[in-house]
């Protein structure tokens, strides 16, 4: 069976599985699933632990966390603190990291391009502190992890592959740990905005909205990399399949079709070649407000990081910190 | 016969002539269209001469001149400069106005919603003369017509209408005419960012990214209004609908159809319900590089205006006129 | 004597006393203090009372208060909403507006150039509220005023006096009341960004960091004018002139001077078009950090300003009602 | 003799020779001064030759090249266009680069503060092209460098110095060249923005707006570096020290002063602590229009850089290769 991914993209590993049981319909063996929640959010963690598991999903094998909360659309400062503790407390289970290990956060993606933008604007509230350890008084050290930053831009800006540069600088500060934030993309509209994933797995080629060529991964770095997303964007391929798939599924529309005839994958692609034809790959679905709702969900990735990084810091007082 | 508008929108005439000749299959009564055309773009003048053609149509009786120019979307100086020649020309023909009134510009749209900021960065890249006037030398004052210009900002960010606005400005500033500068919906994705459109009937209710709730017209202005407009966005619901049209109509997927079914508008709609649930309206299809096309298209028709304005100035020079 | 505003420049009308009093060595005629301080803040009631007050003085006759809280400049939420509670209060004790007026904000100053971008990042953060009027529930409706709010633009950017604009708009809107926001210039470098000056007289021509023209008084809009401005710059010359006064004035470089000679204002000038020849008014003299310290201020004006128009909407949820 | 930067802070080698003559009114030895102008700009080339010139003018050993015009506060197309050929022949004669060696390009300083944005806006317009190089044809490839661009961001915001940085990408990415570009300090405000220097030392700890505490030299990356400066602010400082000097300067004060009595340095630093009492360093005087000013030269620094590296790419279409 063709992975998932050649129908419709999802840089999720929650979608891949749930579009992947659809097809399915049973347990997909060498895949872990755990979930808990609240009436605020669910938290699911998806783990791949076979080859067999990670070719079906098209996904990496590792650990992937998903924080699911509506209200993350909506300016809500309660729930984007709590949504900032869940994150912090997931990040904290996901690394062990030794207490004077050095973390490089990455801002991956195109500060142009709004919906790309969210590593770069996360990466801007990291609270960063390598270079003040040594003006820290022994108490507040202890709370505060040696952390810095950077958003290096996308290949047609820079000319450099952002694995060259991350490689680069990774091999002068040798850090414990990369945390890479990306933007992602989704299979389903519900999901912009109001979705955070952790991944064990770091950055593969192909993943984000920019469609990264390269990876950020322990294999080219020497470090271990998590990877935290968002999905800002769905294809507009996405919402052709949805439609075709709409129109299958439901018996409502069962007059207008002959029974038992299901569209083949090929004549999926005809149809949505047909509907967006030079523009494939080019146009993407983003909410009207994107603007406002990138710069809410960097402060909460951001807020998140930060508290795991620094649990000592007083919240209240974290914008001393920040530059 | 329904107006086409119900099933997919689009601000611009020209589609919506486009899809009612495809449903009623001849010549519409009261809509009249001439065209001309070069090897880098085409110009088509669409009238709207009777009230039954403005029922069908959905759009008001007047004159609607569409200039569609693929290029657009790359950065190239010689054709950005023609199509502003163009534009420049065809404004000029729309507008006859006393060598000595003032013309109000006017940016519609929400400058933090990067698609609907077209009017706000058009505005601002026009060469704002009226306070001017009196320090022209005779000869330059000749070529240089008073013109001033505003980006009142939406609904939402001042809490009046943007019609009460600007009728509080031309009661006070009494300009000869109006030129409203706004962002579109078109239906098709070829046509976004690569079409302008002047339309001599200003702006209605309900047209336009932010989808507006007041009108800027001769009626309500006491002043002729000129629209200039750009599709940014095509609607979500855009791409749902094509797909189902694509599916019925093209007879390679006639296996899958029963014979002679075609589906009601209201299945239609109820389908892009599904597939577009909570969303529906809040989802914009836009170009990924919208921020780099948007300042592009901006220059053009700040430029074509400027030129229609200020036939004297010389437009190697034209920036010293700049803020 | 002539005011002392020939000599230094300040918007303060603390400032112009201090100045006038350093020189005329004894109380002013026609102007009242109050003072009240604690910890954090210190706030001065100056009333002008007399039109010779008003000559020496350089300010029109009216009430001024300043809260001054160098803790300002520093990233400190407590200190900030404290602040915020301290304008609400004295801005509802300057205007007293019946319960259903509708007030107007004006948002003064050119926005690409940060220093006198205050008014329009501040008119921004508003909590905008004349268009929901009607769909408020007679409970929430008792403590949320009518609020409408817009930033017209400098004269180089929209051909317009803003007193023409706000004229236009006024005579249609109808408000009750007008507060109009900018940035100030201050005598001393120290004032910038930690001062807040709230003054009845509405704005005077040659005010503020980009030197108005026009006047937005009661006098040319029909309606009370409250003015709040914050001092984002001092100007070139009062650097030089501070110089020049603190060489003077202290005993130590006597050594240097001849027994009693002062300088003439005359030479003063002289001197100071010697150090700044051609930039004259053009230099500014800003913090380096001004751009984040002109969005912080601007989240203080605005949040004052928002509470004392809506003293119902719980703070923790204000930004419900921000766009 | 103290090095004259104790008292005025200059990052221009011409302003530092120009103080230093001031001070010792003859030739300084080991300095060489070659001078070129037409009628739009003047070219002055100071060559520091020994390490007591080093010593006395407080800028280490190597060739400066100061191109100066006055005219580029103006938009003034045509001229921009000539300053941008003057750069890339001055930058051309200074690197000795083999054809088809890497250059890469360092935009040094703060992005969020206008007047040290230079670096970061001018890399961004550089035509960067070592992702292309492949995909060029043999005939372009000719004239079309191996270029990169990368502006990291200031130790604030990364928590690493940008010495580190740059080091680690050098380490990766074995340039020929690096050449930064950064936001200068001037002595004289005529020469804000209106004058562009290069260095063949390269960035040493101290200079720019930003007061960098590392350097970017060839010993500290293991490459040549040439440093692209513009002045882009006078420090307060230097306003308060011009005001003292011009007082004692003119004759026409005299009889103010005692005869024969100069400030002595100290006395000089006592008054200006005086007077810029704790903003110190904190203070930058810079011209009013600074946001359009530093976007103009940043096109003029770019532009003349890829006319240097890029000369067979057509200038009218050299936009064609930009992002």
């Amino acid at each position: 069976m063709d992975p998932i991914v050649t129908t419709v993209r999802t840089d999720l590993a929650l979608e891949a599985r749930e579009m992947l049981t659809k097809r399915v319909r049973e347990d997909i063996p060498g895949v872990l699933i755990e979930t808990s929640e609240d009436e605020d959010a669910v938290i699911t963690r998806v783990t791949i632990t076979t080859p067999e598991a990670e070719r079906m999903m098209g996904k990496m094998q590792g650990k992937y966390i998903t924080i699911e909360s509506p209200g993350l659309r909506y300016k809500n400062t309660p729930l984007q603190q709590k949504i900032m503790n869940f994150l912090a407390k997931e990040l904290v289970s996901m690394t062990k990291l030794p207490r004077n290990a050095t973390v490089l956060i990455v801002g991956l993606g195109n500060w142009n391009v709004t919906p790309d933008a969210l590593g770069p604007r996360a990466a801007h509230k990291i609270v960063v502190t390598r270079h003040l350890q040594d003006m820290l008084s022994p108490e507040l050290k202890d709370g505060v992890r040696s952390v810095c930053a950077i958003s290096p831009g996308v290949l047609g800006i820079t000319g450099m592959e952002t694995g060259e540069i991350i490689q680069g600088i990774v091999s002068k500060i040798k850090p414990g740990l990369v945390i890479a934030i990306d933007a992602l993309a989704a299979a389903s509209s519900q999901r912009v905005i109001t979705t955070v994933q952790l991944a064990s797995t770091g950055i593969h080629p192909g993943s984000g909205v920019g469609n990264k060529r390269f990876g950020l991964t322990q294999a080219s770095l020497g470090v271990p990399v998590v990877a935290i997303g968002v999905p800002t964007v769905v294809h507009a391929t996405t919402i052709a399949m949805d439609t075709i798939n709409t129109l299958q599924e439901h018996a409502a529309f069962g007059r207008y079709f002959k029974s038992m005839a299901n569209l083949s994958d090929q004549d999926r692609h005809t149809i949505v070649r047909q509907v967006l034809p030079e523009m494939l790959g080019d146009l993407m679905v983003t909410p009207k407000e994107v603007d406002r709702l990138i710069e809410d969900i960097a402060a909460v990735v951001a807020g998140g990081i930060n508290q795991a990084m620094h649990p000592n810091i007083d919240y209240e007082n974290i914008h001393m910190y920040l530059h």
